[in-house]
């Protein structure tokens, strides 16, 4: 076994500065086009763009209304006034026509009176030259129409066709070389056996591109094979500004592409003190930069963000939009290694007048951390973490309106938060769903620290085996809560199709065939799992994967459905959603609470109308497992 | 002569709220598209999106290392380590690799000793499960990825092809019909003729349609005839979602924009209570939209601004962006109507830590007034103007940092201001110069109000005969004055190419077949040619045109090009630019004046370097008649 197993750990800085002094050289001598100037909204120019021709190019009447020789004009009054010939003395014109020869100065159709067909009276004198449109008015043929380096809108687009202008020179397009590697990968569009990724890293990356204004030109998957990656990279060379080599990034058996840089050009930097992103690799071949990407989708977007989106940006000769940051109150202790500057993407809510960003740091390979993301905040290399409370800057990755309308509910996972969430978003378009699963207690704890609006939960007191209010009693007694139905849910064994192990009750599960994957601490379902082993006198201790955890009913179904574990305590959805097989233990109260004083907001409001929606009721019923005959009735104030 | 005179003056308020309450009904009924999810970067997600295949689809390796059966590794460590034989306690895995049958935890290269080739040691117990990427830990199969009216990201795209989903639901694009109409028009590329104008809305139309995010279809030139533009409009509402007609909205004689709306559906509105735009159409035929865009690019953009914007936002599904706007100050009296809300297009520029707006009102016909604009004001109609120094609120069209880096040069007009905007911007990308052309005078007069940071003044004291100086004494006693050589420069008279007129001294101009075009009240020129005149003893009343302004140079010489003026007093580039003659009166000063306060900005400091340049004394000399020998030697400090 002979790998390379140490990676640098360059701070990010330093790594942006040393890449960007190197590049500068190639950045500096950008290639032009010449282009139609129809095509070229949002280009750059390359060189300051002169008139051809004024605009307007001859004396054009700005009314409409008659033109006249103003000295005829010069005595009428309202007592004395000066009749006109036409074809002699005026002429008619409308806006845009152009002073007829010998005439100069335009009278208002308001302000002209007809005689006869031939004949018009008018009681003022004109000035000449007035409602004149006066040649080069706009523009002056080989006035500067814009400057070099401007970017393109449409109002200049249409100063330089007004000015004559046809054909401009502009910047090319930066062009930017994808390769995806790795004998695992199989294209988008192809069903994966086991063993097998869909590659869908290099549409990820040439999406971005796209955003960031350059032209991406993705190649075919290469196979971990040097040479063949090797014959890539030059062809990706010889037809783009820059090359991005996804994946190969690490220090595995088969990642080739730190040693072809090397070998190919100079190898500037392999591992950046970040996380997620440290494996990126800093390169140019034949001068031209060439960048290493990691494969999992997290990093590689960081590694994106830091090297790829300015490199466009400055081959465009662009400014980068600044980043437009907001400070927030982050709700749970996020700990960050003293070895590099952490990235986390977070979840954004308004709640009480204070932004609240709960951080999603599942790990760089669940590219679901960013399309559930609101924006992402930094944690510097020199800090340990972050206590819960503290503020932090937070850069958006939407608009504060839009997260100023999104309401938050927070609390026990049930896919039935997703589909409210979609007919939120679908009814009220100004309004959306912001849900994080963290377990029922995770919901209560969030309710008092002000950080959501809403909580679903389903606890179950051991003692008086009611539901949800002996919790409100106890953790929320210093707020007004209310206490809304949302379903009447079964709870069951999750196994697989046919039930091969005849798992029945909670004793099954104490087997020693029998494997178990649980839910985490917190959760209802937890809780209802450890009043029902102890109810019946059973030890967990026994229980073969009690300390397995997963968060969601359907993280638990993919289990029992992968073989991993043989069964799983969950809701019968999450079973029909897996194609399982589903043994009902007992049904349980699903609620939603929510804090007196948010029910003035409007998103609020239309958040519980959704609930009370005949379209809810259907589409929950449509799941299975479900009672929805109560959802939305208030029936606890406290 | 018989015409439609009169408009509607509906508040712009009222006129949106009507049209949007009728387009309600068709709004709703949006079209949708199945598409192949590697294309959907930016679309709008027509109905919730579930994932069909879990991500990843079987448990993998999370690290390179070994993959290992947990259970033989309990009783490892430092002092007993465990030996492990490949392929039966082990196999090699790189981060991504299926954990193999049986095995159910990976160690990480880095804690893994190698004996011989199929041996290996360990020192720590390995957990179940430890460095293992669950089944759907990243995606579990029917969970919801994306919501309905959700606007795809690069990351969303990523999501979609790792949870197997190859084609999704959007929405169409709205597509939008642009009508160009006019018998004067004639297309772009198209050098046109008198009376002849290059169409160049409906290219600026269907930019901002892209910029908005619909896709434009547009339509050949129709005359201004009443039965093809029916066919055409007929056509177009067939092919889009609505239809803009452009020009034919005023009430000239040709217009029949609005009696066509009438006949072939509902005119709802003609005429709004807004300057400019104030001969907006709206309508709807078939149910669909029809809006008619008046022909003057600025009223143009406005209509487009209040009616299609939105309509194409609320057509996508998607959020208007919230205008960005700041508090200015503005920098001289605007005067409004009681009859109309009044837009306006202003430049902006950070002076002494205030932004100061100047107001670019030249008209709704002139385009490069949205090109030379930094934003826009509005003032309310119930207001009659702004005076000077009062705040206003401006719609920004740049960044606040762009802004923040313009240098702001305001005062005499020369094309040579233009040439060092042009190469400040394009060697320093940070840094742009923003320029005003008021006269010397106005450059003067800014200077004092810190609404620029430069002025470029050619003022000649009639007592002292001394340039500049004198006027910074009196005017600018209070400031700390630097003043920069910028140029000597000839001035002379603009004549028809071979002088037909034999114009050759200031005497001539009072002959009577010599017509003059003469420059504004405060310009340098101006005060040149009255010191000229009273040494002469020349009375300016005997000049036919005295009393005709030109703010410009090129405007001037584009004056005598047409013939509507036989000669103007003016520089030789000017002349030189337009094809004249130049009969050369006398050489003068332009300074540059700065106030010393902003020499520590970098970007007046880049100004100053680009003065000095060698590239840019090339340029003036190429242009002639400038002499740039002691270009950026400061000579007075006041």
């Amino acid at each position: 076994m002979e790998r390379k197993i140490y990676l640098e750990n360059t701070p990010l800085e330093k790594a942006i500065n040393m890449f960007f002094e190197k590049a500068e050289g190639y950045i500096k001598y950008r290639k032009t086009e010449k282009i139609n100037s129809q095509d070229s909204l949002g280009r750059m120019t390359a060189s300051p763009v002169f008139a051809h021709l004024s605009s307007p190019h001859f004396h054009a009447a700005a009314m409409d209304g008659i033109a006249v020789k103003a000295e005829k004009t010069f005595k009428a009054t309202e007592l004395n006034p000066v009749r006109l010939k036409k074809g002699v003395d005026y002429v008619e014109v409308d806006t845009g026509n152009p002073l007829p020869e010998g005439f100069n100065a335009v009278i208002m159709i308001e302000d002209v009176v007809s005689v006869d067909n031939e004949t018009v009276e008018i009681i003022q004198p004109a000035v000449p030259y007035q409602h004149v449109r006066p040649i080069g008015e706009d523009i002056v043929a080989t006035e500067l129409i814009l400057p070099t380096n401007h970017k393109i809108r449409p109002w200049d687009l249409a100063a330089l066709l007004a000015a004559g202008i046809d054909f401009l020179e502009v910047y090319k397009k930066v062009e930017v070389g994808i390769i995806p590697t790795g004998v695992e990968l199989v294209p988008a569009g192809t069903v994966p056996e086991i063993g097998q990724i869909i590659e869908f890293n290099s549409h990820f990356f040439a999406a971005l591109v796209k955003e960031w204004g350059g032209i991406p030109h993705s190649y075919d998957i290469v196979p971990d094979e040097y040479e063949v990656l090797k014959k890539t990279v030059e062809k990706a060379l010889s037809e783009n500004d820059f090359v991005i080599i996804n994946a190969g990034s690490s220090a595995g058996r088969k990642d080739y592409t730190s040693k072809l840089i090397s070998e190919m050009g100079e190898l500037l930097i392999h591992g950046i003190a970040t996380k997620p992103g440290k494996p990126a690799i800093l390169g140019f071949i034949q001068n031209k930069p060439v960048i290493g990407v990691p494969g999992y989708p997290v990093s590689a977007y960081f590694v994106m963000d830091f090297f790829v989106k300015p490199l466009i940006a400055k081959l465009n000769f662009q400014q980068l939009p600044y980043a437009k940051k907001i400070e927030a109150v982050i709700s749970r202790r996020v700990v960050s290694s003293l070895k590099s500057e952490d990235f986390i993407p977070v979840k954004l809510g308004k709640v009480k007048e204070k932004i609240v960003a709960t951080p999603i740091n599942k790990g760089a390979g669940v590219i679901m951390s960013l399309v559930r993301a609101d924006g992402v905040m930094c944690i510097p290399q020199h800090i340990e973490g972050i206590e819960a409370g503290e503020k932090i800057k937070v850069e958006l990755w939407k608009s504060l309106e839009s997260i100023e309308n999104t309401v938050v509910c927070i609390g026990s996972h049930d896919p039935l938060i997703d589909i409210i969430g979609d007919l939120l978003s679908s009814h009220y378009s100004l309004f959306s769903l912001s849900s994080a699963h963290v377990g029922s207690m995770g919901g209560i704890m969030a309710l008092k620290r002000g950080e959501c609006h809403a909580a679903g939960i389903h606890l179950l007191d051991a003692e008086t085996g009611q539901y949800n209010i002996p919790y409100i009693k106890r953790y929320l007694k210093d707020n007004e809560v209310l206490l809304f139905h949302l379903v009447e849910r079964i709870q069951g064994f999750l196994v697989q199709k046919g039930n091969p192990l005849n798992i029945k009750n909670f004793a099954d599960l104490i087997r020693p065939e029998v494997t178990f994957i649980n839910r985490q601490k917190g959760s209802g379902t937890r809780l209802l799992l450890d009043y029902k082993l102890k109810e019946s006198g059973i030890d967990s201790k026994k229980i073969i994967g009690y300390n397995r955890e997963e968060f969601t009913h359907l993280a638990v179904a993919a289990e029992v459905k992968a073989g991993s574990a043989a069964t799983g305590l969950g809701i019968m959805s999450a079973a029909k959603a897996m194609g399982l097989d589903f043994v009902p233990v007992c049904s349980e109260h699903y609620d939603i609470a929510i804090l007196k004083e948010y029910m003035n907001l409007e998103s609020v409001k239309a958040f519980i109308e959704i609930i009370r929606s005949r379209e809810f009721k259907e589409k929950a019923e449509g799941l299975g497992g479900y009672n929805t005959e109560k959802a939305g009735i208030l029936y606890y104030e406290g």
